[in-house]
């Protein structure tokens, strides 16, 4: 008889999001005078680039002719396109990229999510706490994770707290472990690392030859300078280290999808090539991304594009910069924000994530995310995001002051 | 120590396409004056209809403007897209599927190649041989497969001879199996299946609670009426089957990457929903196929669409057709291309499947794809695709028959 594969049973349901929209439609139901803003999601609001629908178009137009038509792609990406990302992304940056390390997908995602496939099962794996549910999730899924208790988590999952007794940044583990997630700057905290905070995780990834996978899918919100954009500007990293990229909300791509990992080829354990592995699974198990979408991303790096790009990033910051000042004059305790979309705070009087989320949207229609939906780490704490309009952001604001400063 | 899916390094290099790139590389090098015609690789060459490239090109305006820009879509695909298909592929044909049973996604590849993940690892899996070689990788990345031997295949797989002496159908394997494979109208033989034959296969998995994976990549293909478009055709089909479906072949969209996957809800194994361990799995692993793309895939199904699917089909149709008559002509038993883009033939004169690549490619310039590059089962024979021009198609026949008739 057929089996299914019961490490998805014994997932619990995840209701985050869903017990965010039932409240909210609750309130909604009983409050219909209150307008609702919401600072909750993770997903931009800006329009695309002009230069990318440009490209897109044009792709699109390509593929209506017998003559430009393009049937399948190379699985791991155009060279357009990889070249463009390896000259902007690294080479600029002074890192060096080869086209060849570098995987195209449709999101940092499916990468972060399936990059578990080419690990053995007995790998230990460590995550921050809180933490983005895929990582966690994903391992489950993989029979990596042991058994679940409430309120404590996974059982062979080691969790690093990153609480603000120790700036949101996750202590090297006590205990050895294989496989090492990392997001910085972080989702949820909002909080970045310093190339020398991000030196002590690769010199214990060589010296216990774990992997690090990185998520720098905020890069681009990074504004302090000792701050790396990508690991590989740390020594060594290259031997230790994945990188996962997005175009998502960099330049607005959440429907659109595209990013990219990078595998170095020197990342070899007992003479196996991770970046062969990888290859070999992206071969086996899809077929590229559209070749419409490739030329979408690739126009993110065109002059035109650079430049609206870096528009919407500001704008976004600046959202997170009036919030940030905002709940500080309203007398929170507030984290992030400088590097990243991503606002963290305290919550007030000791109230738990999920009763200041109640308190937050009864007395300010504000949404935001519950700290503790992150993790056990995460109790205790808040996310609110810059995605929304400037206009809102700002009434969003003046509410929670007017609210909580008295 | 980090360690890898050792599942993976069992994998034996694949090849085929390698080295048939190099043979014909080769062969120009030394044959400067011929022209190579290529009909090996099974990819369309026809250009988009002008209803999908209208459709993008609409798609990507919306997203360049604030108030029609879309983020983050449903990660099974938006209602549009699958209202479209559930009307046009089944209602219209009869079957009733609910949208909550379909998720698209960016391929049949990624679909076929993954939905293992919900699987357990010990079930037996039964494949065709020959068959396209990313149900048998999967299955060995994922520990199904037992032990590799040269010439013989895998330990733990079930293979199923489709020869011609069976009409290149499988028989039901005398062993239990959990898992079968099913791809009809087939690659490589290009060989349809009737409702009668299926309705075996269906009686077989319901008998013994085992789940038919049935890839109908190709049905946009069969001409003939007895022949099912989908397996929710046949009785019962609902309790045991999952089916996958594919704009490549059908549309054009081999570049630009669109397909789905229907899991019935009645498809349930010890009160566990397949249906929902697959939602689990995509709202884990990905983020949805590109708004632009889905907008494209629904444009399939307009009108004007349809007319002009319908005109590449027949266009590819009357190639395979030129492909079985020419070949009949020079003598040749020749199987498929009725119902199929794919043409597969016996080769002449007990030749391996590669004696006969290497004579063709030096006798005519044409090439194709040596049958044994698709399992133990292919030797002997050859495949033929319909996916070139008109004129090439017919150059080549003619070559063929010059030198085989002689």
């Amino acid at each position: 008889m057929f089996k299914v594969n019961e490490n998805f049973v014994k997932l619990p349901a995840s209701y985050l999001f869903v017990d965010i929209a039932k409240k909210v439609s609750e309130f909604s139901k009983q409050h219909p005078e209150t307008e609702i803003i919401r600072l909750g999601i993770g997903d931009v609001t800006r329009p695309l680039p002009k230069a990318v629908v440009k490209a897109m178009q044009a792709a699109a137009e390509e593929m209506g002719k017998a003559e430009t038509f393009r049937g399948y792609g190379p699985e791991a990406g155009y060279e357009f396109l990889r070249t463009a990302i390896a000259e902007n992304d690294f080479i600029k940056r002074g890192v060096q990229v080869d086209i060849d390390e570098i995987f195209v997908s449709d999101g940092a995602k499916s990468d972060t999510g399936s990059i578990g496939d080419i690990f053995d099962v007995d790998n230990v794996v460590a995550v921050c706490d809180p933490v983005y549910p895929v990582y966690v999730d994903t391992n489950v899924m993989a029979g990596r994770a042991g058994e679940y208790t409430e309120g404590k988590g996974w059982s062979k999952i080691v969790y690093m707290p990153c609480l603000k007794e120790n700036g949101f940044l996750p202590e090297l583990p006590k205990e050895r472990v294989d496989v090492i997630y990392l997001c910085f700057p972080n989702n949820p905290s909002g909080v970045g690392i310093s190339r020398d905070a991000l030196k002590k995780w690769v010199d214990y990834a060589l010296a216990n030859q774990s992997v690090i996978l990185y998520d720098a899918a905020y890069e681009a919100f990074i504004t302090e300078g000792d701050m790396p954009h990508s690991i590989y500007e740390i020594e060594g990293a290259k031997k230790c280290a994945i990188e996962f990229r997005s175009f998502s909300k960099t330049a607005g791509f959440t429907g659109t999808r595209c990013a990219y990992t990078v595998i170095p080829k020197a990342l070899v354990f007992n003479g196996v090539s991770l970046n062969k592995l990888w290859d070999r699974r992206q071969s086996t198990k899809m077929n590229g991304v559209s070749y419409v979408v490739q030329r979408g991303a690739e126009a993110v790096f065109s002059e035109e594009g650079q430049r609206e790009v870096r528009e919407n990033i500001i704008y976004y910051l600046n959202n997170a910069k009036i919030i940030v000042s905002g709940l500080e004059k309203a007398g929170f305790e507030v984290y992030g924000g400088v590097n990243s979309p991503y606002v963290w705070l305290k919550t007030p009087d000791g109230l738990t994530s999920w009763e200041f989320f109640d308190l937050l949207l009864e007395k300010t229609g504000v949404v935001g995310t519950p700290g503790s939906g992150f993790g056990v780490g995460g109790e205790g704490y808040f996310r609110l995001t810059s995605f929304n309009t400037k206009e809102n952001t700002e009434k969003a604001v003046e509410r929670i002051i007017r609210f909580f400063k008295a």
